[in-house]
């Protein structure tokens, strides 16, 4: 099959690498050409909201994912007039809006942080009524890697943090007291087999994913996170690898966000489980199998970004596997 | 680095997935487009012995290396005046001849079948006379997968053999009555730093390679194996992987032939092992330190050739990983 792939960064490359040894073959789709997907399969370059140039990319492929979650929901349905879109353009629309994504939540039964929707001064000062500091201030759409959030330590915060943030859609959350955060990253099939990879337990710094080891053994804990994926992928009739990040509160878990996609939680997949996160997604969205997601043994999946540690250095150490983006630092 | 592969099968395809991680580019050189490597790399089409075109092709690469060793060793040496070579064409030149590759074997005390050159009919019988029947009657080149030999049974089989590839330079194997095949592939780093996969068990079909089982554990074969490809890896001065084919007849090997490149009975390593022979030979030519060749556990690496199996129905094994060439059946 001709896979073709909206957003060609690095998780468009390594969907690529993993889906070339089944006999696919890719066509991916992005605003800039010389991409990390474009250095490993042919790109249409193409803004990510002109119609035309998505029409004629949904022609040359057999079925269509996504590398960022991000994609406006309305190109996402203008592909799946033309051909099969996974996950379904429902997905996306739900995690891009950090309300939605908690109200799905909370609609399922699964815990959150307390959230309210903030339009307004107002709101802002009523959400910090109710659910107290400190607390986060954010956007609730395309936040990421912890850009478009306000940290709210107590109500001298609040008027900064809507001078920063104010106008856009807003998101308040309170503050929780977490232990830890772990992710799950499972895989749904066409016909709605799920398979779930071991928890992963992450770290951030700078709200960027720092590390990540796996797996992370609680079994309370890892039924509790499955329990709550098989929910979500099934209110969303899903297709795909979906990723839901926790907050761990004693014996409790928070959902703090969803990613439909493949994650950087999930790399450590490549080598520590029998089938990675990347082979078990492209098997979902062309309708084979899924893999055993089984892990070989423990791995730990280490982040650099902007200057890169010597590769020679890395690899020369026994274990060590390098998974180079094709970037170039800013 | 921008690695320039020299044919463009599916070893050059799985050279270039292998390699992408670790931040490499690739260009593959072959004789048309759409070849199994071309669909995953930019190519350059052109003859094997076309010196402009080897000359483009080097000129836009950092360092060249091979998925076929029937290069023609000049177009070889051509290269390596613009371009570093790996593995060098004096291996190149040794793989390519069955004769010059076995007075190596002979000349580094490694055991082999009696052999003896042919170029006449004369020369056929006094090599069936000294070397006896059963055997084999073979082209000194370009021989793969069974074809361009000859069995001889007794002597009625002399000159139907001669009358079918007679002309050519040949040689004459005397049957070795082996209980199994086993390959070692290995390598070597351009520090001169060596290492060694676990010794894998081969059976063929017709003359192709069917089936591999790695590791094939028997100690005193795998230090013998190891000890005959340090000398042969020293001997050429080589960097690269390389795998050597042998007979075990009781306790002795005797080796059938080599491969100076990655090897079908190493395709068990990507799954199988820490760092897959792809990888080490990309390790290897760029400069790279070699990773870790421990096996993972015990691995089966299974052939199909022409009608492809359902791969949905291999995929929902277990276990079952899937390598398609992205051939398609003659």
């Amino acid at each position: 099959m001709r896979i073709g792939i909206v957003g060609a960064g690095q998780l468009a490359r390594m969907l690529a690498l993993a889906g070339y040894p089944l006999g696919h073959q890719f066509l991916v789709y992005d605003r800039s050409t010389g991409t990390p997907g474009g250095q490993v399969a042919p790109d249409i370059v193409g803004a990510f909201d002109d119609p035309g140039q998505l029409r004629r990319f949904a022609s040359q492929v057999d079925v269509v994912t996504f590398d960022w979650e991000n994609v406006p929901v309305a190109s996402a349905r203008i592909l799946a007039e033309d051909v099969p879109v996974w996950p379904p353009p429902r997905a996306l629309e739900v995690a891009q809006d950090r309300v939605a994504e908690k109200n799905l939540f909370r609609r399922l039964g699964i815990g959150t942080a307390p959230y309210a929707a903030v339009s307004t001064q107002t709101d802002l000062r009523r959400a910090a009524r109710r659910i107290g500091l400190p607390a986060v201030l954010k956007t609730r759409r395309m936040g990421y890697d912890g850009k478009g959030q306000a940290w709210l330590r107590d109500a001298a915060d609040l008027e900064p943090a809507w001078q920063q943030l104010g106008g856009e859609p807003l998101i308040y959350e309170g503050f929780v007291a977490f232990g830890r955060e772990v992710s799950l990253v499972s895989a749904r099939s066409r016909d709605g087999d799920i398979v779930h990879y071991p928890l992963a337990e992450n770290h951030h710094a700078q709200g960027i994913l720092s590390w990540t080891r796996a797996p992370y053994v609680n079994e309370p804990l890892r039924r509790a996170a499955e329990r709550h994926m098989v929910r979500v992928l099934e209110a969303l009739d899903y297709t795909g690898v979906l990723c839901i990040e926790f907050f761990v509160r004693g014996r409790e878990l928070l959902a703090n966000e969803m990613a439909p996609r493949v994650h950087n939680s999930g790399h450590w997949t490549i080598e520590g489980a029998v089938t990675s996160q990347f082979e078990n997604h492209v098997r979902a969205v062309t309708g084979m199998p899924l893999g055993s997601t089984a892990a070989r043994g423990p791995a730990v999946m280490v982040n650099f970004i902007g200057d890169m540690p010597d590769a020679d250095a890395l690899l020369a150490r026994p274990g060590v596997h390098l998974h180079d983006y094709g970037k170039t630092p800013r």
